[in-house]
């Protein structure tokens, strides 16, 4: 018979929100079981977000230094690809997690490696090499598994061995040629980086433009300085076929045909188009839900297709916002739910099949309404790309009464004196009925740390006379607040 | 018989403030004659905070792309100085104001060259070398002259020809070594300037430390940093005399005698312990006050100690804080202020010689309440240091209930990630009794747009039970805002 272990609560997926929700539940006096198949840390840490902003900065560095004067006259020469990979190598702990497994273990809680499944309500089933063993939980079962890279159905593209996420943030070598299908942020942040260290990109967007789902101003300007960078944008496109020449090389090109008849021969092919969510495996059907659906959740986190209060869904594939920072969120606020309900100070849980476990008082430990208030993001190409919030469009479409304030930074003499000649843009979207801001969005260098005074101003609720006494430093490039006040009147 | 107009508003001093309060009024439909003995734009264009902060930044890029491994390899050499004061000269329009005399006069004010002067209430006199001219004034005389360096009373040191900012900004070639009196941040920021331009700096401090108006850790952070540096820090000793050499040379050495009895040997001294109010010769006996004074305003700006609504002061001479953004902030309030009063909305006026008319409605548009709530300040030197609100020190002075929290910067894998070996610290000051922010301090590398997130906080009066939804972005370095509410235990 197998093993069988009993622990407060069990978590599936040791990714930034599996392990953030162990510690604090940890802390909190409960014994937890994290269950993780590949490495402690996740996708974020070792294939995403850490290793793509670790290739991101160098050039970054680079760039900036070469932009002003005085400081250009000693860079000489080109980025070095060789130390960018090793510093990436570096950040990523050499795809070990050695040490992430020892600081989630040094803080109690119990690491369990394998594949976890559920096995029916509050039993996980861990099937490693050696044995299978259950985990039983006594007040609940988190999911954080997350998402990997969708392969769209293209004929030829999986035989073809496209690069995801994973390849190109831990390449070893820089391909002479690379062609990316997606316009979103991974693809834009990686186009910027392998165009950096030599490569010749082309982004192949189904779209209009690029980066959609932001201001428009974003990617219109985004795309003007891929054009100046020699990356070639090529929209309204989509991927009809892939073929890997047989040229009996090692790693042999390929040949990407597109819906317009063209072609473009590139060594690698970068698939960045979506991401679907790793509960195809996990057990699902045992508990009535659909193998490789997202999973809807409550605003505290908690599946609202399964009935009690005993399972959980973070991260990605909740698919509220597939954003490492929000799966944290969530994970303290899950974290602190669970708690909660353990001490019977919350009492709010599912009807089963119902959807009606959402009449959380907002702005509450336990109820994540960041979700829905206020998501930031932070692009890392440069210039970077920062939002939270509304756009424009997004507010419209909800019938909020909205104005978009714009402001050209190039007239913030902070940001002249951080880089000659620097250019961006910032908008804020102002609710006219309730006078404050509920979105912002800028492009420009170095945004990406500006991005938390307008977080803060729209979680905050804060009304826009008040921001006007919120004095930005001069000579900074947060002076873009004292225009944008200023352009929308005050 | 001399000259006669007559305007709105008489503006003397077209620093920061000066300008930027006649725009406003313009733009509001008065007319206003802005007065100006030396060039439009002031102390902080030509002569402060920007040349400096253009010195500052080569610097600062430099370090930072060999902080970067992969970006390092391709920074060969030194900072170029001939680049970085052709940089400066850039930012400073070469000490010429035609562009900034032009902006101001494109708005419609008019500009009035010449000394200012006051001639009794609404009376203005403009010496200049060809004629007097009177300007009346309708509704308001503003006062924004600004500041000067302060030169103690030392032997020998007038006649030694100290540097004070202006020559420390404008200089047109490095000295071999410099002398610095003064630890505040226009000292710390020279120091770091001159230093990184290869001139052998010793910074001479009368305290205990540098910087002692902030929380304790910057200083003593700095101070480890310019040791790293050879910069060389003595402190608890004050300069009894100073003689510049006669070696028969264009420009000899300095010879400067400490309190200690020992030597420093330089070739400039840079005299930085404070700023004097350029308040001695613009008439303030003619309305009953004494030149040379501090002007003690009320929150609209309006000079206390003289009858009536007439009479303002901005900026550096009222000393509330000498720093460009808040003189900027104190614009925008004022001229709120005297549209308000000419529309007879608002009606406080001073009783004169009292000090009654600072019972204004705190956060109103012409009520400068961040002057006491909270100012900020950034000092560009690398690590930058960032500051708003109350320190500790200052908040229990007042006897209010606070709690200092700290959190380690490099902690933060966003700022790892900026930098190869990111060093940084912050801290936030929490009022206990009405669970929020007060004060905030950071050190650390680009921490300077990081702060207006903690204004907004501050300014905000932003609940920490709220701010823990505000997620900052992974992987920026604002994450150092989920380390320091962890800390505070949330």
């Amino acid at each position: 018979m197998a093993l069988e272990r009993i622990y407060d609560v069990v978590v599936i997926g040791a990714g930034p929100p599996g392990w953030t929700l162990s510690i604090r539940l940890v802390k909190n006096g409960m014994s937890v079981a994290l269950v993780e198949n590949e490495l402690v840390g996740g996708e974020c840490n070792y294939w995403a977000c850490v290793p793509s902003k670790a290739l991101l900065r160098p050039p970054e560095a680079l760039t900036e230094a070469s932009e002003v004067e005085g400081a250009k006259q000693a860079v000489h020469g080109q980025l070095s690809a060789e130390s960018v990979f090793s510093r990436r190598n570096k950040f990523v702990d050499n795809w070990d997690d050695s040490n992430m497994k020892a600081m989630v273990e040094k803080k109690g809680v119990v690491v369990v490696r394998g594949l976890g499944h559920l096995d029916g309500p509050r039993r996980v089933i861990v099937s490693s090499k050696d044995d299978d063993i259950t985990l039983v939980a006594n007040k609940a079962v988190v999911l954080s598994t997350g998402t990997r890279a969708t392969i769209p159905k293209v004929k030829g593209l999986t035989e073809a061995q496209p690069w995801t996420n994973r390849n190109a943030t831990g390449a070893k070598k820089v391909p002479s040629s690379l062609a990316i299908m997606g316009d979103g942020p991974v693809g834009c942040e990686m186009a910027h980086a392998y165009s950096s260290l030599g490569t010749k990109v082309t982004l192949l967007s189904i779209n209009d433009g690029i980066l959609g789902r932001y201001e428009p101003f974003v990617g219109e300007r985004l795309m003007e300085v891929f054009k100046r960078r020699g990356i070639s944008v090529r929209t309204n496109v989509n991927v009809k076929e892939v073929e890997r020449l047989n040229h009996k090389q090692d790693h042999p090109p390929l040949n990407i045909t597109l819906d317009d008849g063209s072609t473009i021969a590139a060594q690698e092919l970068l698939v960045a188009v979506g991401r679907t969510p790793n509960t195809d495996k996990i057990g699902l059907e045992t508990v009535g839900l659909k193998p490789g659906d997202w999973l809807q959740v409550d605003d505290t986190c908690l599946v609202q297709a399964v009935e009690g209060d005993w399972l959980y869904a973070l991260g990605d594939i909740n698919h509220r916002a597939l954003l490492t920072h929000i799966a944290k969120y969530q994970a303290r606020v899950c974290a602190t739910a669970i708690i909660e309900r353990a001490h019977g100070t919350l009492t709010t849980s599912n009807s089963g099949g119902s959807k009606s476990g959402n009449s959380y008082e907002p702005w509450k430990k336990w109820v994540a309404t960041a979700d829905h208030a206020a998501v930031p993001q932070v692009i890392f190409t440069d210039p970077q790309i920062a939002s939270v919030g509304f756009t424009e469009k997004g507010a419209r479409s909800l019938d909020m009464n909205v104005r978009a304030v714009d402001y050209e930074m190039d007239a913030v003499i902070g940001a002249l004196l951080h880089t000659d000649g620097y250019s961006g843009h910032a908008r804020i979207i102002v609710d006219e009925d309730r006078h404050l801001i509920v979105g912002a969005t800028m492009i420009g260098p170095q945004v990406g740390d500006l991005l938390h005074s307008a977080t803060i101003a729209v979680i905050g609720e804060v009304p826009l006379e008040r921001l006007w006494h919120a004095v930005p430093s001069f000579p900074t490039t947060s002076e873009v607040w004292v225009g944008l006040l200023e352009n929308y009147g005050l």
